[in-house]
């Protein structure tokens, strides 16, 4: 008996698992894509380059060629608000979607072997999209070096624009993040006697002040972002120790990886004039995610046809299809989920329709032409 | 049997007991003192109007007058790394010298009993110097002012100075400090979209730099000093909330707290531009520690024929013998405790010799004159 595609979202979405922790979500679509391919006949390869997440080979086609679509597969560490029955059963939450985007590509995947289509498909079921890199990861394992891959797509729902609507745009969808990590290190003293001091929040204050005052260029968008600062432990004591962190985010990842080390020599001239030493890390970073003209060109008149389409821009938000986007030429759009109501992605509230799942499928499939 | 100063020292400082947590040496202090009152068959007062301290009363002279003599008891969170054995058997430590003016005070007290000295006499064995204002809360509970107390005395061991000097200065010899704390309260965003946040951490920057530039009188010592600060709870989310608290520190307590009242325009004024509510707080606060001219004038001379005097000036620590001194002429002198060692109080090695204790109880007699 083949689960229908709902009914796999359901299941998914009531059993959310984080990031690189996606084990039973992996063991449900193995069994349940395997059971799918022997019951119509396909055979299909099945490929687990890491602890979860999986890539199914399809060859339909005569040709070398192969397309690529991807769905991301993990959930966030939000606690369900929604009152929908099939809310999540442990602390965790599909409160991005990723539960329908992994329903939209089995559904497609379904209908791909129901019909024998006539192409080369991969369809990887990548694991870690919200952290832990997943996307690069499947990338180094090296997996998908053995295909010749002409073209890779992905979707991703969003309430901010309304149920059969989908948006994307031309160029740069999403921003590339890059995040950083400082640790100052200076000398405590008393309060009383701040001369004795190597401040290192005033260290920190000054990195800050300088970071704002960086020279940018102002048709491009970007920004250095702190999420968190600390500093000091004691009322009285003047911080020897502080720590930042934050991300860059622009619309060209080489551009960031040169703000991060212009950030190195500002940390040099605060430890000349201040005498603070520093440790400068560089945490995730996920390149922009960059439509391919030729396929944007291609694809988007022809989807216009069927669906409202809106230009929406690009998003300063982050997407580990970059790191795809940067290897193979690709095409990602939004896919509008709203009945109404706007939570925003990574809300306890966040909750697409089962609808917008035949929307995702018939987008895959103008994908095949 | 009347326990000798130097024994009593050792007691205590194997035993250290925090800010008004001070039990088992009040119950000490208490004990050996009435022992020692009845041995040399002198009538005495003992009252304890907190939990722990105790003032003790003798009536020697013929007038209405006293004079108050002062040492604090408490001790510090702090774990002792000396090797002498009488070492601290706890997590704490008299890392501050507490030990040592508690048992000037004692052998002081026990001279001037055993000599039927024809004063009238205060002994004020306070609790809770370090932090919880002791010195505060004794005159708050209104036991002092059923006496009329001409003059206030205390002594502070440092190792600053070699043991044998005495150092004090005329007019203010410790700073008066005022805590603060502010919570500021915006509203986080992701960090894609500053422009739909009201950044908390941006708030406390401005507030910070605010201070930094305000006007400050360049020939009167003052320092605002930051000791902690903490905003954000997550790398990619722009802070909501921040905190920061310091002191503010000056030879003026009106001032330190006018300086106060102008936070609080900074903060509305940073309100106004950046829609971050705010919550500013008072922490403790001590006022300056002033010496008197006429006792320092007096006084000083004498010490000068029989000790090594170093007019030390200003110190930008406090000291809650400030109460005292804003309500009674006093003189407060540091005492000289180095070997040749210089670790600094609250340091783990801090450890006067016990000699100090002598010198102590002499230059309090020197103020019976």
């Amino acid at each position: 008996m083949i689960i229908p595609p709902y009914e796999l979202r359901h299941k998914i979405h009531e059993n959310p698992e984080l990031s690189l922790e996606e084990y039973q979500t992996t063991e449900l679509l193995e069994k349940t894509i395997k059971e799918a391919a022997t019951f119509y006949n396909v055979d299909i390869n099945v490929y687990k380059p890491l602890k979860t997440g999986l890539i199914v080979e399809y060859n339909g086609g005569s040709g070398e060629e192969y397309l690529l679509f991807r769905a991301d597969i993990d959930a966030l560490n939000i606690k369900e608000k929604t009152k929908v029955d099939f809310k999540s059963k442990n602390e965790y939450m599909h409160a991005c979607g990723h539960d329908v985007h992994t329903a939209i590509l089995y559904g497609f995947f379904l209908n791909v072997i129901k019909n024998k289509v006539n192409k080369n498909i991969v369809f990887l079921f990548q694991p870690a999209e919200e952290s832990k890199g997943g996307a690069q990861r499947v990338i180094e394992s090296g997996i998908l070096d053995k295909y010749n891959i002409k073209a890779a797509f992905a979707l991703h729902v969003n309430d901010e624009f309304p149920v059969g609507t989908i948006a994307s745009t031309r160029g740069t969808l999403f921003a590339s993040a890059l995040e950083f990590f400082v640790d100052f290190e200076g000398v405590s003293s008393h309060l009383a006697f701040p001369h004795q001091s190597k401040n290192a929040l005033n260290a920190l204050r000054i990195f800050l002040d300088v970071l704002d005052k960086l020279p940018k260029n102002p048709m491009e968008p970007f920004v250095i972002g702190v999420g968190k600062v600390n500093a000091g432990s004691a009322i009285n004591i003047l911080p020897g120790n502080s720590h930042v962190e934050g991300s860059i985010r622009g619309v060209n990842s080489e551009n960031n990886l040169k703000y991060f080390e212009d950030m190195r020599n500002v940390l040099s001239g605060i430890k000349i004039m201040t005498g603070v030493d520093y440790l400068l890390g560089k945490g995730s970073f996920y390149p922009e995610v960059t439509n391919d003209s030729l396929l944007y060109d291609k694809f988007i008149p022809k989807l216009s046809k069927t669906f409202t389409f809106i230009d929406c821009g690009l998003k300063m938000t982050g997407e580990d299809f970059g790191f795809i986007s940067k290897k193979y030429p690709s095409l990602m759009c939004w896919l509008g989920s709203s009945k109404g109501e706007h939570h925003g992605l990574h809300n306890p509230e966040f909750l697409p329709p089962d609808e917008v799942i035949d929307v995702g499928i018939q987008v895959f499939e103008t994908f095949l032409d």
